[in-house]
């Protein structure tokens, strides 16, 4: 992607752009025009070489994060997108008291970019390291073998903060999404993530859970994490993805489940693609946590499908519940937790 | 399936008939007859619009069930079975002195069905409601991606009684399975269904765990459901399944794991079809969580597979132990947790 | 396999042999020459009868183990490696004081080998008692259906000593891998097997992890059990699998999640390959339970991946950490938990 549209890219959702800059998509379309009957568009191939400057800081009200800019770290940090074959150099600052590090799951790395205190690789604070991170396309090995891609819904953390392990530095918040894919994957109208981290979502107050604001038809992308110290079972109302590497079904003769509900302790993640409201059209509709007692002590959130005149039937006057926005337009949301593309 | 078919199915087990009817199959049979060489009975196309009639109540002992008739309630309620692209009402009567709902997951259905006392669609006691659920057929959308069915083994449940998320009426039996099958998915001779709920299994106390009896060569349908707050391992003695929408392989091409043994958490669902006995012969083969303290708390049932002289080997006199009943022939289990086709 | 192969098999790894018979396999090479560009070894067609001497015994420092010879048992027990189509008989000795029985996951076995004391197939002290295990091939049934094949990485255990479910013969150690393979399935240079048993990782004190140790481009094996009490999720730095029966993609068409991270309960096991070092390099890689607690109370250990010359870079003079050994070269571990093909 060139300069330009990277910069279209951020600067597409006003909200966004005013409130800090949390996503960083090295994606492109390899076909522009959305529509009922136009095929989506779909990931290029990969090759790239990025660059990019991560900050970690401490947040006002206690909680850490990783953000794109001075002053402007989210609570998950900023999306990173990669195209299978594409190599990214994170010049990464740390601007806490206190040692930390970025580990990332699935994709590439010499052991000194592990982001642990073991090889050495996390940063002092006031100090910058720069973090390269590879991808690889699947192929045959010289063996006749496969060698599986490095496309995947992963995520990156602290792993030194508190613990060894980062456990410190997760708690507070320390986490963020990692989506690298393939040629031909099919990308998303807009993306959110959801972190079951402990007894939160997105380290969000049980009382203010983030709720997900899209219209009957987008495509929407769901990027799902755990951490901590608890297993989960993350539901959704109304909508259902199949339990494979896209959560999309590739066709007829795939013959993944197809879920409502799943399973997942700390570090694990998984994504998936829905089209919101399909088959049961617009509504709020319930997110959470199907651990009886989580559900019940706040882990639950709204994924709000509005009309295309943007009222969401039975939720009232507003269309962004718990987070005091007014606004009845779907819009970005302006945490980490989401964007649009 | 007409009238005529639908009272023969639900007339077939005298036992069910004696107790409670206690399950609805919507199903009917594209091919009658099973045995060895023929092919199995696969489901039909679906596209028909059914009524149904459902009650929730207060048992005697203190639990709440579902029934298909006032005063038949059962734990695990009634199994629901539809067939892709049917839809089916559901005029349900709450017959207890708290409100009550009914969510089901995996199927279509407006906010207004959702069930949860948010979108106001919980039931006051003595009040009836009329609930929708639809389905559909897997298929290829006007933008040339590939739609899932709704094909599965989902299950439904209260969602409103004790807290917003239905915690006391799972606890005490307010749920049951939900299946939705393909065009051509194999139909079973059997079917039972297993709940984990809580440390119980289908509320049974743990003394008396719920028992299964096939006959070797039956074709047994295993719908195994988790409720509450706990995570188990669930495990079959003797017998495996392929960790994949059907439960079974599609063919030598089908990469997915065949297991014994399966984490779950509350909500997650799963279904799969054994041989009874298939090459390990008759015998009372035990089924458990294998999490170690809930087995040895009680959480370990039998599937006990005779002999086609009824005999289970090793079983002593009793074919249907933990239960007080002392038949050596198979029959149909007069709880919610089991029917016969 | 005949008894010369046999015999040259357990005696190739020196270490193994000097302090204990810890493997078995089975499995022979149908392509001798590993190498770069050629193809790798696969396993062959089974179908053969095979016996073997096992013991539970209790080791000095109150462990209890199986081993193949009187007193060497180890934690975990042998691996057992068959074809789809083998049989084994087990001539079973128990040198404890207590009842102590053998209870396989996913081959076949009569129900009075069930290892239960329900079916009285457990074994008292002193006493000898023979389990046959038969595997199968995957095939079409005579009603046209299709048999999934015995395949997998499963695993034995106790069932009877502390409980009737074996908690307290697990929790001391009565645990091993058993893997069954498909003919054609590629057969690893090294093989590890890494149980997550309540809070140990192979019983070993938290200050002790087990270490594993390859070099750059050894097609490694990793069996992972998980037993006891809780749940984990299991994490390889730089390293990923496939979440299917092999742990390895079929190729361009399997859709199976690429992970690095997976959530397991008791009883759970998979397995998968792995090219140490493959896209990341030599390097003291962490793995560990990603739950937070667990990896901070020691529930962390390394996969050192070293260079060809025997060092692994960033891991100072010593190429196995933890275990006193002070060789740079890589060998194979001496405890049940690895062996070296």
């Amino acid at each position: 992607m060139d300069r330009r549209s990277f910069n279209r890219r951020l600067l597409a959702g006003g909200a966004v752009a005013a409130t800090g800059v949390t996503s960083l998509s090295l994606t492109s379309a390899s076909s522009a025009a959305p529509g009922a009957a136009t095929p989506p568009r779909t990931a290029p191939a990969g090759g790239q070489v990025r660059r990019l400057r991560l900050y970690a800081e401490k947040l006002a009200d206690g909680r850490m994060g990783y953000g794109l800019e001075k002053g402007k770290a989210s609570v998950p940090g900023p999306v990173i997108e990669l195209n299978e074959g594409d190599t990214i150099h994170i010049d990464f600052e740390n601007l806490m008291d206190v040692p930390v590090s970025l580990h990332p799951h699935g994709v590439d790395y010499d052991i000194d970019n592990d982001g642990t205190r073991m090889s050495g690789s996390h940063v002092e604070p006031g100090a910058t390291r720069t973090y390269t991170w590879r991808t690889h396309a699947p192929g045959r090995r010289s063996d006749g073998t496969w060698r599986p891609g490095s496309a995947g819904y992963w995520h990156y953390h602290d792993h030194v903060v508190g613990t060894d392990h980062g456990t410190g530095g997760i708690r507070k918040g320390l986490y963020g999404a990692l989506v690298v894919r393939r040629k031909g994957d099919i990308l998303p109208d807009k993306q959110f993530t959801i972190v079951f981290n402990d007894m939160t979502i997105n380290n969000r107050p049980a009382a203010e859970p983030p709720d997900f604001l899209a219209t009957v038809g987008d495509r929407v992308e769901i990027v799902m994490i755990t951490h901590g110290e608890y297993y989960h079972t993350f539901h959704m109302h109304g909508h259902r993805w199949a339990d494979n590497r896209t959560g999309l079904l590739s066709g007829p003769e795939d013959v993944s489940r197809v879920i409502d509900n799943k399973i997942t302790g700390p570090a694990d993640s998984f994504g998936f693609q829905i089209i919101a409201g399909e088959h049961v059209g617009a509504g709020a509709w319930m997110y959470h946590c199907h651990v009886q007692s989580h559900s019940d002590m706040g882990m639950a959130g709204l994924f709000l499908v509005a009309k295309p005149d943007g009222t969401v039937p039975g939720h009232g006057d507003h269309g962004s519940h718990g987070t005091g926005a007014a606004e009845k337009k779907p819009a970005a949301r302006t945490d980490g937790g989401a964007h649009q593309h």
